[in-house]
């Protein structure tokens, strides 16, 4: 293991984490608290941190996919761990681990929070918790898109390009060509947000509120400022996040097409995309039937209904109706597509659609070999075939999802016996799958605070897991795991 | 579509039913029931309409893959809609449903009841409802070791056998040799059984429940005589209850080696057979833990729990203590054995030890690949190496075994929308993995006659698929699946 790798993450992420600590100083300043001042000290306290942990010069080694993974769960960690220390400094959450907890919800975009109150929080923290989301989502879209492909696959040393598991822009091999990719996908990912601010503020949303929320909905995180996260505003502005949550959960592969191809039907033809909106108008149509009872119109059902359904399957996690009391069908099949989630190459998390989809076609193949044992066929995905090797590797994934997801709610029963199988269950798939609420004791009008310490650990755990794909946190656990040393 | 095939394979059920349904008969006789005749008239005009079926000669067309899917799936549910008829006729189940239901129960040796008051059957349909078990279990073993090895593999047209799948003793391509193992195999059930019978009656038990509660333990199927499924009998009748359990789980391959093989060691090498035990081991000492302070003692505690874990992992489903009421954690983790399930080639059912097997040593693997990217490696069972086909083919089983139960408790929460989610779970988990009960509104206390219609034609077709190993029924059903004609 080569250890100068975590010097230089650690420096690295502590001078960014003092530039992004200056919005939420300045904030703080704007609406005169006590918290600017500390978000500021913060700041110039960790840039000087992270100049003198980087002084010792690079040591030059190479940087194999083990030490590329190690290092993308640190940055997570890292960013985490700090970016926790202000809220306990301000007073807004008083217990490290409740902070801690926080803060990764927030970088991991999961939007689960232990706070009962959320506006009795200072302005900068408001800003901060809401800002980790937008900086979490652009940190995810680079990792999955440009860093993700790159890792060096079993079959050789070449870099492989897995479109299944990042079908993102074709990424070249070399590092200026990955520093363009993420330029772009930067530029379209700031875009989007300012557009939907623009769109927000036209609807007569105050700014405060307009930046947090476009925030949470660029990083599908989550976290709101009221305490009934979006319920109280007027439908036009919940119409408005609802599009553009579904709009962030989009491959971003297609903006890329879109924005920059020379084919620009390219877009609409991508397969993951066409599933992942199937899926929400089928969910759509089927909860709006299913509690149109519960409104005073169908519209209205439709509505909540579409937010609902945007909200889960981006894994974003506002909510503008409590969905714990819809019926069951609706509460069910909203738990199901907290599995599903985004596209694959969105801030969306969930195992994800193109993965799904790759499963589906594989099932219906496996079955089709049993009625046809002669005939040939393959998985295709956008009209090319998806090699044996990605199918398989897919369905490993979602085979390690299912076994860290079954670990984690048995360890939860065990450390919270009081609490029901539902909520246990929900509150792992809800932050597993980075989306913010659950249901029952953990649902859209409940939080998290009531955990006990170590099931509180074994959701951050699993945030950190879910948004980063699983394997960098299991090769950073790997010698726990397989009992032997690195 | 070769249509003969339906013909002959209904032919010979119904003369082998009209076999089978004597015993009843003679129940009936010696309690002196009216259900007696019942069951002696249908068994006599099955087996003239079996025989006239049959009259019409073979037509001797080959027989492929997909025709022994279909026949292997119509085996099962023409018994099961033959079988269900002297429920309705003695007036013990009205609803033809409702009996149709408790037979698929019966002979896909799941134990699911809907009967509110089982002690109010004659002994003629008790006696029926519980052989059931045994002639399922009896079918399934032939089936898993002997036929479902012999499916034309894609890679070639050889009969492939597929030691993961159905880890049997290693079948010849020839008939007469599956003949033999088979009757190999039948004699060690046929032995086992008896031999619990006789422990049985020498530890008191009556004659009728013996007869009865080693049908059930023998087919891991669950079905009792009393109300209360088996918590009325004494310590030392349970006792011998969860060790025939437990040994009904393992994989007949041990049994072979034992009674058949040279080195009967290696019936203890058998890495299914080690994994199935420390999994045993592990839930039995955890969920001591977690309930001794609901018993008087710790002995009594591990009674239960050993009880209660053998009856889930084998899948029988008989309980001697209401663990719908044991802490979150031991229910959780029974929940989860549902899933496990018992050793392939057993009559258990579940996702099977093998498979679970495979998949966490490939996952672990994968993990290393991240790790060491350069390293080969191979997933070994039985100290010889697994063909990555077969890895394959195991974890797309899983991925389709969780689209089924997802869309199964999909349309449950549809049809009823007043059960709580902990109810639909259990119930697809308990009927689709052929335990029994499941928890909250299907627990071992409750039954299953309360859920509506359309819900238990659901949980049919999941008992029937998961033990048909799910291929054969949705080979059956490809044409409504692929929306094209077969």
């Amino acid at each position: 293991m080569n250890y100068s790798i975590i010097r230089r993450t650690t420096g690295l992420v502590l001078k960014f984490e003092a530039v992004f600590l200056l919005l939420p100083a300045v904030t703080g300043f704007l609406y005169r608290e006590r918290a600017g001042l500390i978000y500021l000290a913060l700041a110039a306290a960790y840039f000087v941190i992270g100049y003198l942990i980087n002084l010792k010069g690079d040591t030059g080694t190479e940087f194999y996919s083990k030490e590329g993974f190690v290092s993308v769960a640190l940055v997570w960690i890292v960013i985490s761990i700090c970016g926790a220390l202000p809220f306990v400094l301000c007073g807004d959450i008083p217990s490290y681990s409740d902070a801690l907890f926080e803060t990764i919800s927030g970088f991991t975009t999961t939007g689960s929070s232990i706070l009962a109150d959320v506006e009795a929080l200072s302005h900068a923290s408001l800003f901060w918790r809401s800002f980790t989301h937008w900086v979490g989502g652009m940190g995810v879209i680079v990792f999955v898109l440009a860093i993700m492909p790159m890792r060096r696959r079993r079959m050789g040393s070449q870099m492989h390009m897995m479109r299944a598991e990042s079908p993102g822009p074709v990424v070249g091999k070399l590092v200026p060509k990955i520093r363009d990719t993420a330029m772009i996908l930067y530029k379209i990912y700031f875009g989007m947000t300012v557009v939907e601010i623009v769109l927000l503020l036209l609807a007569g949303m105050p700014l405060f509120d307009t930046l947090c929320l476009s925030f949470g909905t660029a990083g599908t995180g989550g976290f709101g400022v009221l305490g009934d996260s979006i319920a109280s505003y007027p439908l036009l502005q919940q119409g408005i996040i609802t599009v553009f949550m579904i709009l962030f959960g989009v491959n971003f592969n297609a903006y890329f097409f879109l924005f920059m191809g020379k084919d620009k039907k390219e877009a609409f033809r991508l397969t993951e995309v066409r599933w992942y909106l199937g899926i929400i108008a089928f969910c759509i149509l089927t909860i709006t039937i299913n509690i149109r009872g519960m409104f005073d119109n169908i519209f209205l059902a439709f509505h909540h209904a579409a937010f609902q359904v945007g909200s889960v399957i981006t894994t974003t996690g506002y909510a503008t109706a409590d969905f714990d009391l819809w019926p069951q069908y609706s509460r069910c099949l909203l738990v199901m597509i907290m599995f599903i989630g985004a596209c694959a190459g969105s801030t969306g998390g969930g195992i994800k659609v193109s993965r799904i989809v790759i499963l589906v076609k594989a099932g219906l193949q496996e079955i089709h070999h049993y009625v046809h044992p002669r005939s040939v066929t393959t998985v295709r995905m956008d009209n090319k075939p998806v090699e044996r090797e990605t199918v398989r590797a897919v369905i490993m994934y979602v085979g390690i999802y299912i076994v860290i997801f079954c670990a984690s709610v048995l360890a939860v029963t065990l450390f919270d016996g009081g609490e029901s199988l539902e909520t246990v269950f929900t509150a792992v798939a809800a932050t597993f799958n980075n989306i913010g609420p659950g249901l029952s004791a953990v649902g859209p009008t409940a939080n998290f605070g009531h955990l006990s310490l170590p099931s509180k650990y074994v959701l951050m755990f699993d945030m950190l897991a879910g948004r980063l794909e699983l394997y960098p946190m299991l090769v950073l656990l790997y010698p726990v795991i397989s009992g032997r040393r690195r």
